[in-house]
C-alpha cells in the first residue's frame, strides 16, 4: 500500500545527471586485479543477489578505467531497498507531525509530506549507512565452504564474507564518495570561520555521529579550558601561596566538567537516538559465532557465549597488557638510568647525555605502532558483539599503554627523584613537542603532501599522452585484465561521468580509521595540563590555543585530506569517558603530592615535621576524593528533559505492547468461542 | 466482553462464612471517636462514591463493637474493582503461557486458566495493596476547600484527603488484618526452622517487597560474614603477621560482595517486576503540587517541578545536616574532655570517672529521636514525587548522622589519641552492647509484652461481665456516640465475626513503620566489623552469630508482634546500598590506618622511618582503591540473563508502538482516501 508512493516515480531519478539510467554511487569498492575471474563472478553475484540466497541485493556497477592494482565497483541500491534497511536498522526521521520517530515503510506517507520526494526522505549519509550495512551483513551460509577460486580461504558459517575478502586482502578499498557541493557549504561555515560555532548538525549528517561527537567533545573540552587559563594568569600575577586554591579549584573543575560532558553527550544521543544503543544490538560484521536465533528479537544472527568473551578478557588479554606496560614502564626507566651511569664517567664521555633520552624517543613511536596492532589482534579475538564494545575495549588497552609512555616518566621524576624543576621542563617539552609533532603531522605534511601530489598528478598527466578520456594510471596491466570485468554483465559507468574520476582519485587518499589519535592527543594534552597543573599552570593556555587550530585543522583535514570516512553511530565517546575521569582521579592524588613536595609551602610551614606535612596531603586528598564523589552523585548522567522524553517514550511503548497483546488474545478468544459454539466438541 | 467472566460467579463469593453477603475486609481503618457527624458522613461518602466524583469506589462496613477512641470501618472493594485497578498499577501475573506479564482486564482470560477461580487471581496482599491505593488516591477536588465540620483543616487541590486525615489526628490507624492460617504456615518454615533457607517468596506475598528484600539482604549479608569469621578464628590461630593480608583481604572482600548484592537485588527485582520502578512513576500521596496532566502518562496528577526539590535539597536540608552532623561530633568529643578534666582533679573525685561516657551513652538515643523527626520533616518539605526518593533522602540524611554517632569516637580514638587497646575495648563494647539491646528490644521485650497484654486482657475480661458478644473495651463513652455510626447507612458486620475481634485486637499491636531500624542496626554492625577489622577479627564472628538469631527474631515479631504491615514495593535496598559503599571506602581508609599505627608492625619495620612508613601505607591505601575501582567496573550490576530479559520486552515493545502507529495511520490515511474520492473537496 505505501510502497506506492515509490513505484510512483521511477522516472524521475538522476534526470538532471548524465546517465539518466544509472542510479548513484553510495559506496565504490575496490577490489585486487590479481582476483580470480571465478571469485569476482561470486563475489559480485553475493552483492547482487536476493536476500533469501544470502545476498545483499545491491546494484554493482563497473567503470572502464581503473588503477593498475585494482578493478573498481560502484555499489548502489534501489529506493525501495533503501527504504526497507532503513526500518530494519531503526533509522530515526522527523514525520509530518513534527516528532521523531523511527521510520518504517509501512508509515511512509507519514514521513514524505509537503511536497517532499521520496528520494529526499534519505539524506546521503543515511543511504552510504545503508549501503554498507548490507554490504557487511552479507554472510557465509552453510555451503559456502571457501571463497571460490581460493580453496585455503575458509568461511565459517555467518562470517561477514565482505570483511573476509577485506582481511584476505580480495577487497582493498571500500569508501563512499564525497559531496563537493555539500562539502564545500560544510567547509566555509567550519574551518573557515574562526570564531563561529561549528556547525554540529551538518557534520553529524555529512561524516555521522561518531565524527561529530568527537568535535562536540572537542569544542566542549575547550571552552572548558578557558577557566583554567584565567585562573592560570591569576596566580602568576597574584602570589604563590594560591598553589593549594588552584590546585583544588582544579580537581573540582574537572570533576564538574566531566560529569557535565556526560550530561550533554546523554543529550545528544537522545537528539540523534543513539541513546538505547546496548550490547545486544545488532553483531558487528567481524563477530564470530554459530548462526542462530537471537534470544532478544528472534532473528537469525551469529550467536556467541558472552562468558568466552569474559574468559579471554580477563583470562588472557588483561594479563598480557600490564606484562606490555611492566616492559614500557621498564623501557621508560632505562634512558634514567643510562643518563646516571653516563654522569659517572669522565669529562669526555659527557657529550653523550642526550643520547638516551633521544634513542627512547625514537623506540617509543616503534613501541606503540607494534602494541596498537597487538591490542587490536587481542580485541578481535575476544569477540565482542558491538562495534561499541569492540572500540571501548580495543581503547582501554591502549591507553593503559599510552598512560605508561606518556605520564610515568614525569610521575618518576615527580615522586621518585623528587626534581620540581626537571618536572617543569619536562612538562613544558613534553607538551610543546607533542603539539607541535601533532600540528605538523595534521596541518603541514598534509598541506604539503596535497600540494606535491597534484604537482606529481600535473606531471604525470603531461606525460602521458592526454586523451578525451581521463587515463589516470593506466598501463599494461589493466589493458591485459580488463577481459574479466567486461565479460561480466554489469552496468558500466560512461568514461565521462565524473564518478570515475572521483573514485580513482579519492581511492588514493589516506584513510580516517576512526577519531581514536584525535581523542588520544586530548587524552595526553589533558593530562599534562590536568595532572600536575599546579608544577606548571601555563599548560592550560598552550592547550586552549591548540586546541582552538586543531578543530580546523582536524576539519581540513576531514573534508580535503582524508577519503570520506563511513559513517558510525555512537552513544558516547566509549572507553574515553573512562579515561578521563580516571586521570581526573589521578590528578588528585598528583596535585596533593606536588603540593606536598613543593619548596615553597615547605619554607611557609617550616615549623611543621614531615610527617604533619604528608598527614596534611593524606587529609587533602581524601577531602578531595570525598567532593568528587558527592559531585559524581548530585549532577545526574541525563537532563531531566531527556529522562521524561526517554520514560514517556517508554510508557507509550509498553501500553502499546499491552494492547497488542490483547488484540491477539481477542482473535484468539473469538476463534475459540467460534469452536465451542460449532465445533464437534462444543459441550 | 471479559468482564463476563466476573459477572458469571456473584453468588460464589464467601459461601462457607457467615456473613455471606458481606465481602473480605482488606483494610481496617480506625477513626477518631471525636469526629463531627458530619465529618465521618462526608469521609465514607468519598469512600464509597465513584472515580469521576473524586470518591474511591470502595466498600465500606461498621461493625457494632469499636474501641473507647475510637469507630472501626472495614474497607472491602468489589472485584471488577480490584482487577481494574490491578491493571492500572501494572501488576504482574503469570499468564495461561507460563510468561509473566502485566495484567489487563481486557486479558483476563489468559490470567485464569485451568480452572482457577476468579477470585484465587490477586493475592491477600495484592488486594490489600489495591485496596489501600484506591484509599490513598482520593484526592481534594477544586471544590473540596477544607474538611467538613473542621473549618481549620485546609485542603489543597490535589492532596490526598485519607493522609490529610492521618495528619490531622481524624484517622487514627489504618491496617490489614493478619491471615491465620497462611501466618501459621509461614512461620512453620521460617522462624521455627533454623537452618532451612528462608520461604522469600511466600514473605514476599504475605508481606510485600520491601520486607522480602531486607530479608534476602540480611540472609545473603550474614552468608557473606561466613569467610571472614574463617579467616578471623585463622589469624588468631597462626601468628600476628597476617594483619596486612587480612586487611587487604577484607576490602576486596567487602566490595566484592556489594557488587554481588546489587546484581542479586536486580534480578530479584527483575523477577518481581520492580525494575522498572523510576522517579517518574505515581507520585506518592502526600506528594504536593497542583494538579496537571503528566508529561509522561498523560494522567491527572499533581505537578512540581523537579528543581524546586533539588534547590530544597542542596540549599537547605544538606547544610543543616551537616551543621547537625557538627553538633552531634562535639557533642561526642565532649566526654572524652570530662574524663581529662576528671583526671586532672584529686584523687576524690575520681569516682565521677565513668559520669560522662555513661550521660553522653543516655543523650545520644535522645538526639537520634529529634534528628529522626527533623530529617523525616525536611525530607517531606523536600516534596519528592515517589516514595522511593522519599525513603532514598530520609535515609540518607539519618545514616549521616548516625555515622557521626556510632563510628566517629571510634575515629578518634583510633587517629587522634591512637589508643588501639582503647579502640578494641571500646569496640568490643560497643559491638556487644548494641546486639544485646536490638537483642533485647526485639525478642525479649515483645515476648514479655506479649504475655503481659494477654495477662491483662484476661483480668479485664474478669471484672466485665461477660456476655455473649466480645464487649472488650467497651465503656460509657462508647455508649454515647454510638448514635453516629447506626445512623449511616453502611453494611454491619456480625458481632460474632470473627474479624471484628481480630479488628480491635490488631489495632492495638505495635506498628512495623519500615525496615529502616532494622536495616541500621545491619549498617552499624558492619561498620564495627570491617571498619576495624584488624583490630578486633572476632568481631565478625559476633555478628554472625547475631545474625543467625536476628533473621528468626526479626521472622518472629513482624509474625507475632507487630500489626500486619502494608506492602510496598520496592526496586532495591535504596539508601542503604550507597550507605554500605561509602562504608566499604571508608573501610579501606580505617584498616590502612591501623595497619600503620599498629605497635607490632612497627617492631617488625624499626628500619623504617615514620615518613617511609607513612608513604607505605599512602601507597596500600591506593591500591586498595584501585582493585576496588576495578572490581566495580568488572561486575556487571544486572547478570546476563537479566539483561537479555530486558533487551527483549524492551524490543517487543518498541515493535509494538511501531504497530500501533502503524494501524493508527492506515485508519487515517483509509479516512483521507475516502475524503479525497467521495467528499465535496476532491480534486
Amino acid at each position: 500500500m505505501s510502497s506506492q508512493n515509490v513505484e510512483d516515480h521511477p522516472k524521475d531519478e538522476g534526470t538532471d545527471t548524465e546517465d539518466a539510467t544509472l542510479p548513484p554511487t553510495y559506496l565504490v569498492v575496490q577490489v585486487t586485479s590479481k582476483i580470480q575471474e571465478e571469485t569476482l563472478r561470486w563475489l559480485i553475484d553475493k552483492l547482487k543477489g536476493r536476500k533469501r540466497d544470502g545476498g545483499g541485493e545491491l546494484i554493482v556497477m563497473k567503470q572502464p578505467v581503473n588503477t593498475a592494482d585494482s578493478f573498481i565497483l560502484h555499489i548502489s541500491a534501489s529506493k525501495l531497498k533503501l527504504l526497507e534497511v532503513a526500518e530494519e536498522i531503526e533509522l530515526v526521521k522527523t514525520d509530518r507531525f513534527g516528532k521523531r520517530r523511527e521510520f518504517t515503510v509501512a508509515q511512509l506517507e507519514d514521513f514524505v509530506f509537503d511536497g517532499m520526494h521520496v528520494d529526499d526522505l534519505l539524506t546521503d549519509s543515511e543511504k552510504q549507512t545503508i549501503v554498507r550495512h548490507e554490504l557487511e551483513n552479507i554472510r557465509a551460509l552453510t555451503e559456502d565452504k571457501s571463497l571460490p577460486g581460493y580453496s585455503t580461504h575458509k568461511f565459517y558459517e555467518g562470517q561477514s564474507i565482505f570483511q573476509a575478502c577485506q582481511h584476505w586482502g580480495i577487497v582493498t578499498k571500500v569508501y563512499p564518495l564525497h559531496d563537493r557541493e555539500t562539502l564545500k557549504k560544510l567547509g566555509s561555515s567550519w574551518y573557515m570561520s574562526l570564531f563561529a560555532q561549528q556547525p554540529l548538525e551538518e557534520i553529524r549528517l555529512y561524516f555521522g555521529e561518531a565524527i561529530a561527537l568527537y568535535f562536540k567533545f572537542l569544542d566542549f573540552y575547550t571552552r572548558a579550558l578557558i577557566v583554567p587559563v584565567v585562573l592560570g594568569f591569576l596566580q602568576l600575577l597574584v602570589s604563590r601561596e594560591t598553589v593549594p586554591f588552584f590546585c583544588v579549584f582544579n580537581v573540582v573543575w574537572v570533576t564538574l566538567c566531566l560529569e557535565l560532558w556526560k550530561r550533554k553527550s546523554n543529550e545528544l544521543a537522545f537528539m540523534w537516538n543513539t541513546i538505547g544503543m546496548t550490547s545486544m544490538d545488532e553483531p558487528r560484521p567481524n563477530f564470530r559465532g554459530t548462526m542462530g536465533i537471537d534470544a532478544i528479537t528472534g532473528k537469525v544472527q551469529p550467536q556467541s557465549p558472552r562468558y568466552m568473551t569474559y574468559v579471554k578478557m580477563y583470562g588472557v588479554s588483561l594479563p598480557l597488557t600490564v606484562v606490555c606496560m611492566v616492559i614500557a614502564f621498564y623501557v621508560m626507566l632505562l634512558p634514567f638510568w643510562a643518563e646516571d651511569y653516563i654522569k659517572q664517567l669522565d669529562e669526555s664521555h659527557q657529550q653523550y647525555i642526550i643520547l638516551p633520552s633521544l634513542i627512547y624517543s625514537l623506540v617509543v613511536p616503534i613501541m606503540n605502532v607494534y602494541f596498537r596492532m597487538f591490542a587490536t589482534f587481542l580485541t578481535e579475538w575476544e569477540n565482542h558483539r558491538t562495534q561499541s564494545q569492540y572500540d571501548r575495549h580495543r581503547v582501554t588497552k591502549l591507553v593503559l599503554f599510552e598512560f605508561v609512555n606518556n605520564f610515568l616518566s614525569l610521575f618518576y621524576i615527580g615522586f621518585i627523584l623528587r626534581d620540581m624543576e626537571m618536572l617543569r621542563s619536562q612538562l613544558r617539552n613534553m607538551l610543546i613537542m607533542s603539539q607541535a609533532i601533532c600540528s605538523f603531522q595534521e596541518i603541514i605534511q598534509p598541506v604539503a603532501m596535497n600540494y606535491y601530489s597534484r604537482k606529481l598528478q600535473r606531471s604525470k598527466l603531461k606525460l602521458s599522452p592526454s586523451t578525451s578520456q581521463p587515463k589516470l594510471f593506466k598501463n599494461d596491466k589493466f589493458v591485459e585484465e580488463v577481459n574479466i570485468l567486461t565479460d561480466i554483465k554489469i552496468p558500466t559507468i560512461q568514461p565521462e561521468d565524473l564518478r570515475v574520476k572521483q573514485a580513482l582519485k579519492e581511492g588514493e587518499m589516506e584513510i580516517y580509521e576512526d577519531p581514536y589519535d584525535d581523542y588520544l592527543e586530548l587524552f595526553i594534552q589533558f593530562g599534562y595540563v590536568f595532572l600536575f597543573s599546579s608544577v606548571y599552570p601555563i599548560a592550560a593556555f598552550w592547550a586552549l590555543l591548540n586546541n582552538v587550530l586543531e578543530i580546523r585543522a582536524d576539519a581540513f583535514k576531514l573534508c580535503k585530506v582524508f577519503q570520506r570516512p563511513m559513517c558510525r553511530r555512537v552513544k558516547d565517546i566509549g572507553a574515553w569517558q573512562r579515561a578521563f575521569e580516571v586521570l581526573g582521579a589521578i590528578s588528585i592524588f598528583t596535585n596533593c603530592g606536588i603540593l606536598y613536595l613543593s619548596p615553597g609551602l615547605r619554607e611557609k610551614t617550616s615549623n611543621f615535621s614531615e610527617v604533619q606535612l604528608l598527614l596534611t596531603f593524606v587529609f587533602l586528598e581524601h577531602i578531595l576524593l570525598g567532593i568528587r564523589y558527592l559531585l559524581h552523585i548530585a549532577i545526574s548522567d541525563k537532563p531531566e528533559w531527556v529522562r521524561v522524553a526517554l520514560a514517556k517514550k517508554n510508557y507509550e511503548s509498553k501500553q502499546a505492547l499491552k494492547y497488542e497483546i490483547s488484540q491477539k488474545n481477542r482473535r484468539l478468544t473469538l476463534t475459540r468461542k467460534f469452536k465451542t459454539v460449532h465445533g464437534p466438541h462444543s459441550h
